[in-house]
């Protein structure tokens, strides 16, 4: 019998999790994504504030893979599958033949149904994404500075909103408040940075509602203490040449950053399988897509339900995803029992803001403040995926905070 | 008597180092580049093999001078000197005023008068170039792991042409075969990124032109062993469609570096002033320019005789000139006597040759191998503008040296 191959399209948390669960295994691992790293998320917006570079938070994903034999990396963009002939087809007309696919390739922003929003709002999604709000950023106070006998320009270019407050959005709008308060604040000669607006837009009557109600109070008053101005229970009515309408009121802003709407990314429709209302592709408990033989998806790209609720899109709901399900083909190719049915094991959440400040919820413990922030650190240090990355994170992170600098202000031309 | 301005265009060596010795004087210093940085130009080359970030080797150039109040830092591009009126404009239009000028532009690559090879043929010269080069670098292994079963397109793929071997182009050659060979030799399974050719063409008869002849066959000797074929008394004659000619062969290359001819940038046509044949300034002891009274130009883009001979385009050069002309303006602004007449000195060069080999002239001493080598990183850390790069720089450095990993491989898409 020919060997077995797996492909996983998505090299996130997931396909990564799923690719290296397959390792010794007898089975052929092809493992397809668009770009050439795997990316720690949760620290771009680091990046996309200057404090962070690339290769702090993003590894090659073919180094990781180096000691797994059976497993082959390929940089290409999956634009269909085959259910049919077990295929996918890239964007070069390549052709790759699967036994068993997965679905990894997660989620992307969605404007509500106002997609020309995306042309003044910048998502933080990719490696891309973040370098391009940091050149944003960074040139808006470069302009500023060259405009800065004419305040009105000067006040539009260094107002920057925020909409959205879930973990992402406070994340960059205290670290943006942070950095023109502190970081630039003596950079300058013709403008004063720490006069910048930063406004964070929220359209339930919270921030951070994944948290509880006295954590969501803690991070809006430590925004506040920032300079954030927060603004919840409004709903941004439109965006349009750099200018965003909330409230009936016009902000124009040198920068708009969206991280409001998140929507799944089109695997479904490859298939042509059953989606949920965000677009993710509806899974059985064994994550396998009902109707499509082989077929599996996980994390973001998959709507999964445990205990009667969807799973919410988070890292490491993908993380265990992948694991149990490279053990799950694992057994199966080898005849040995199946394991246990897949429980998603949730071990808290966390949000920063700024630079000594979280909110964190561990098992029963709620955390703010220092204590949260430590904690904070040590879970994403621990988490980064290699010690290399760990290491250069942890000299940048350790400078920063005493120095209260961003080393990785670079812009090539104004963008 | 109003405050007078000197305003310096180009942030490279000479043009810091001039701002830098004018801090606390009586006078506004205004200093404008294209990029928001100060980059170390002479570790480039590892940005662009993927071994160092961008933030590793560049600080953004209002940091720098974050502590002199009496400098301003501007982002824009320089389109024209008036000289009657005593202005620059800048490409948005602004005009901004001076009492002396400091031309600072340093140079670029020139294509021996075809500038059509420029297509084909990519130069290192800025950050974007050697990102742009890393991922051409990057791209083609991609790229030809996805054409694993068409060994002709694989060959084409992962043939290298390095133009010129000056220290650029050795240290360029000599580190994309290292990569190749060592570091990137387990990280994929169709093809075998060991077999990867990296070809060294250069006009003259032998490498490193700049240094003793002993020290260029060591180089030689060096590069072949890390696998570059060296092919010197070659003339390239044509290059076009990824395919380079030289001595009656056609070679299709993967990726083409040039590091071959160099010209000034063209502030001698901003002026009508005096060139040299490489399009320099041509400029008096003291660094002015004939008949533009207040104008000064340094490094690069200087053409200055000492002894009869014109110095080299190195970076001490530049930083010299620059400390000398900050502190002869100084001294004429505060009426004291002015500085002894500029002489370069010269403290040695070096170049690296892959992971421990390099060869060096320090005053009388000529070194080769690890010796040299040591030298070089000592230096290199040493010179590194800031302590926050030094570190972590020294960290990337100790963390390639021993694992013979490179940290920065991030490509977004395919190029």
């Amino acid at each position: 019998m020919a060997r077995k191959t797996v492909v996983i399209v998505g090299a996130g948390f997931g396909g990564l999790a799923a690719a290296k669960a397959l390792k010794g295994a007898d089975v052929d691992v092809i493992l397809i994504d668009r770009t050439n790293h795997h990316l720690f998320q949760p620290l771009l917006y680091q990046v996309a504030t200057a404090a962070l570079s690339p290769a702090d938070i993003a590894t090659a994903t073919r180094t990781l893979l180096r000691r797994q034999p059976n497993a082959t990396t390929l940089m290409g963009e999956v634009t269909g599958v085959d259910a049919e002939a077990k295929t996918v087809s890239l964007a070069d007309g390549t052709t790759i033949a699967w036994d068993w696919l997965i679905l990894a390739t997660g989620a992307a922003y969605s404007f509500f149904g106002h997609p020309e929003w995306a042309e003044d709002a910048q998502v933080l999604k990719s490696m891309e994404d973040a370098l391009d709000i940091r050149r944003r950023l960074l040139g808006a106070f470069e302009r500023a500075e060259l405009a800065g006998d004419d305040p009105d320009e000067v006040r539009r270019l260094t107002t920057f909103v925020v909409v959205g407050a879930g973990p992402t959005g406070v994340e960059t709008a205290g670290t943006i408040a942070e950095m023109s308060r502190q970081t630039l604040r003596r950079d300058f000669r013709r403008i004063d940075p720490t006069k910048a607006r930063v406004i964070l837009f929220e359209a339930g009557p919270r921030v951070l509602t994944a948290f509880t109600e006295p954590l969501s109070a803690y991070a809006e008053r430590a925004l506040e203490e920032l300079g954030v101005e927060v603004r919840t229970d409004t709903m941004v009515e439109a965006i349009s040449d750099g200018v965003v309408r909330a409230n009936g009121e016009d902000i124009e802003a040198g920068v708009v950053l969206w991280s409001a709407g998140v929507a799944a990314r089109p695997a479904a429709q490859w298939l042509g399988a059953a989606a949920a209302r965000n677009g993710a592709v509806v899974v059985r408990p064994d994550c396998s897509v009902d109707g499509f033989e082989g077929v599996f998806a996980i994390g973001d790209v998959a709507s999964y339900a445990m205990d009667g609720k969807p799973l919410p899109g988070l890292a490491p709901v993908a993380k265990q995803q992948g694991m149990w399900l490279g053990k799950l083909i694992r057994a199966r190719l080898e005849g040995r029992p199946e394991p246990a049915p897949f429980r998603y094991r949730d071990w808290g959440t966390m949000a920063v803001i700024g630079r000594s400040r979280a909110v964190a919820m561990l098992g029963g413990l709620r955390m703010t403040g220092l204590l949260a922030w430590l904690a904070w650190s040590m879970v994403h240090l621990m988490l980064l995926i290699d010690f290399r990355s760990r290491l250069t994170v942890y000299v940048n992170w350790t400078w920063a905070w005493f120095t209260q600098g961003r080393g990785a202000r670079l812009l090539a031309r104004l963008p």
